[in-house]
């Protein structure tokens, strides 16, 4: 049950660069290659691995092959790593798991029994070398798809190594997978696309009255066009299903405000409580109540059941040590910080830090800070 | 230019009860009325106003009524209390205000002079009186929607006041008012919403691998259903507009999915590079890259530009007293901390604090907590 003694590391950027820093501190020798040569001697500058030498005999095969290279070539570099190491484990870290397993499948014959589908679901606003971390892994999932034809021996030991680099397992068939990714990650993502989208053009004078309800929801809009085209494309099939569901839900809140806004036209042109019908505000209300069930379900942090934690607001003048002093005298009651939000105000110097700690902890958080002489509001 | 000695407050709620939280401390004599004899008592016993007396002649009129009531009755009570006191002021809060408006000029004749049209920017996902602080509109736009009849006399009085309880007033016309918030309220809401609603009766594996990304899109799809129906429905005519245009970048979106996905059926099964389409891939990337221009327009804290603070990302383990230990480090530094947020992760016991300050001060901020044996990555 050891780790792999040799990893040939394909693709140097973000997640291939991680994967050598959070590898070599354990003994293994990380083997680094990128089709852009810069990139690899950036990730080897920075301690992810080494390049192969000249001389390095092709035969020193590693143990363990990880392509990290862009979705679009991925399934393609699988094949022929597995045709060229015919005993080296070969797995890879795409997004999306079934295109690539399917063809990897169809086109590698019994090598196939050597490739275990990846995915680590760990990612940062950056891409390149440049962003990598040896840590980037810690406590994320990693997803596995190992199918029938995979063997024992090789998922074991690509499940060693992401053990090793901190993250947590899960083992999935490529569809269920696709399908997971499509809703809580791809959905999202083209959500959060077309809602900045709208922004574009909008008078200054409405984008400046925007709070931090269209700031979360628009955050992860600022990703990689090209990478999340590569994405979006690779899983096409789940996600038209998840976004036809969604312009369905779309449509009925579409219907209710357009019977709303038919029945504004026919009276004072402005939409008032005297135009509305049941079953207009009805679905309106029931959207933003299936909203309401769905969030609920959203894991918190640790990946436990949806996070439960008590907010507790408190008052920080926005300067050096303010904070400092907040979160020391927290520590020194004694009272965990689960989470910290800071929201600032506009124009104003004074933010408002929501502490979010264990229920049980909270009034007794709230008394200490007040005998304090935080300001705790409510 | 003094405030209003005399406030009557009719909606003892959140907005209603921080109103008079806000206002008292300064010596405005703050009565509140409520249809909810209840809410009326706790919000007068929160010190958000006091009860009128039995005594109390209807004659001893105020200088400025505030309407905080329901958005669909707030129209009704304006024309109502603006004959009932006929020198104070009448203002409400309700967020859509071309429906409030127009009622007011069509039904109050010459009174409507006396109203004016106000949405403070600010709530809480809690409502009620318990929920109201003095300062929730510390730092918050306050928009004044007055019109061409508007006396001049009664906008600066409301102005005055929203001044005194911190706000930052933005005047603009009732439509450009409505304008504004589908766009950077309404429109998020409801895409919140909607990506939450796809989450009820999704497969606990797959919400298992939800990310910072599915929390932060779905935070806001946790507001009360009833509230937000009212909200959405009075404003119907731009949130429906903005929401077609949303539904159109949608279908694009879509047609480029459909088409990799019969190119998938017509091959393996999967999408894969073999089968994608300049067109396709090309549309999916231009809705993420209109979605990095969209986002760049969203203003940071304080009301500013883009917020464009430098990250720097710090290990932190999860037990009380670490985060205090590297908030006081930075301080003792002298680093503003301009916002943080904590990334745990599933399973793991250490956590990532995202700290983010002035890029300028980012390279001595990372030289210095590394000497003092902080884990900085990159």
């Amino acid at each position: 049950m050891t780790s792999p003694a040799r990893v040939l590391v394909v693709g140097a950027g973000l997640v291939g660069a991680s994967i050598g820093l959070g590898l070599r501190p354990g003994g293994t020798d990380v083997l680094l290659r990128d089709a852009s040569p810069t990139v690899a001697a950036v990730a080897a500058d920075l301690g992810a691995g080494r390049l192969p030498g000249p001389q390095e005999p092709e035969a020193d095969e590693p143990d363990l092959v990880v392509v990290a290279a862009p979705p679009d070539v991925t399934a393609d570099l699988v094949v022929e790593l597995l045709h060229r190491y015919p005993r080296a484990v070969v797995t890879d870290v795409a997004s999306t798991k079934q295109g690539v397993v399917s063809r990897v499948v169809a086109d590698a014959g019994s090598h196939a029994a050597r490739y275990v589908g990846g995915h680590p679901m760990a990612g940062r606003e950056r891409s390149g070398p440049m962003a990598a971390r040896g840590d980037l892994f810690v406590g994320r999932p990693w997803v596995l798809t190992p199918v029938a034809g995979t063997s024992v021996a090789a998922t074991a030991l690509v499940h060693r190594t992401a053990t090793r680099l901190g993250a947590v397992v899960v083992e999935l068939d490529p569809a269920s997978h696709d399908e997971a990714v499509a809703l809580v990650s791809h959905l999202p993502q083209v959500a959060a696309s077309l809602v900045a989208a709208r922004l574009v053009g909008a008078p200054g004078q409405a984008v400046a009255l925007a709070g931090q309800g269209l700031r979360d929801v628009t955050r992860i809009a600022a990703s990689d066009p090209v990478m999340w085209a590569q994405i979006l494309a690779g899983n096409a099939v789940p996600l038209a299903r998840q976004l036809r569901l969604l312009r369905a839900d779309l449509d009925r809140a579409l219907d209710a405000l357009e019977s709303l806004e038919v029945a504004a036209e026919q009276g004072s042109g402005a939409t008032g409580p005297g135009t509305w019908t049941q079953a207009s505000v009805g679905a309106l209300a029931r959207l933003v109540a299936d909203g309401n069930a769905g969030r609920a379900t959203v894991p918190g942090k640790h990946g436990d059941a949806p996070a439960v934690w008590a907010g507790v607001p408190v008052l920080v003048p926005d300067r050096p040590g303010a904070l400092a002093s907040l979160i020391g005298t927290i520590g020194e009651v004694g009272v965990n910080i689960e989470d910290l939000r800071i929201e600032h105000s506009p124009g104003r110097l004074t933010g408002v830090a929501e502490v979010s700690v264990l229920p049980a902890e909270r009034d007794r958080l709230v008394a200490e800070l007040r005998e304090r002489g935080w300001s705790v509001p409510d």
